[in-house]
């Protein structure tokens, strides 16, 4: 959790290493078997050139960097916009950043405006977006 | 895959039980484990009274729903905002619906705004939110 909820506080980097078989479980996970993600041939034949990572698991990462600063509070009642750039592929190094944007105050209720990319290794834009995570004042 | 990409169109809805063993495997999958999703005796302690589903587990239904409507128009170029309202348990039944709200056209490019619902089986919202997905007009 952070200690300090303030203007420009960045999180903890999130890094993930993507293996095909991180996707085949997450496929168990949520049930989704489309082949662009599991049938490595199929896949092949595709313009993605091969099997992709399902985006949601690269949203995956984002909440647990959001979990790690701000607990329950983006878990119940936490807010998400996303942009999915590029797909993320079996042997990518996905780094995942943010920060608190800014803080907007009501009353006793606080509201953190945060952003977040998610790059691969190579600096490519995977997924950018931003949260907005509610909080009580006395908590700050 | 939609025949027909029209205003109104509402997609085919997704149904999933959830179950604790989904939240683990999602865990594993995502690396995520914290206590409130996988620990039950120390869920049981906290005011969400038990366990809860990671909240990018509803989501990834989400894309499953969108996935079978748009293909890689959603899987390489989609946009999601979506707002947690509630938790879902081991034990919900939840139901994703949703559908095209309206196309906008830009040049040859057209982009479907549709918005979508992840309720539980006592009709308490869980999610909701709006996707938006590119795609090329001669595909309509």
């Amino acid at each position: 959790m952070l200690t300090e909820i303030q203007e420009g506080k960045a999180f903890d980097s999130v890094v993930k290493h993507i293996t095909q078989e991180k996707i085949n479980l997450y496929a168990e996970a949520s049930g989704d078997f489309n082949p662009i993600h599991i049938d490595e041939s199929f896949a092949a034949k595709t313009p993605l050139g091969g099997t992709i990572a399902h985006g949601m698991l690269s949203l995956a990462y984002v909440s647990e960097m959001m979990t790690s600063a701000f607990g329950r509070n983006w878990l119940s009642e936490g807010k998400l916009r996303a942009k999915f750039k590029e797909p993320a592929h079996p042997g990518d190094t996905l780094t995942i950043n943010g920060k608190i944007d800014c803080i907007e105050q009501e009353d006793d209720v606080s509201y953190a405006n945060c952003s977040f990319e998610c790059r691969n290794q190579k600096g490519e834009m995977i997924v950018t977006g931003e949260t907005i995570v509610k909080f009580s004042s006395d908590k700050k």
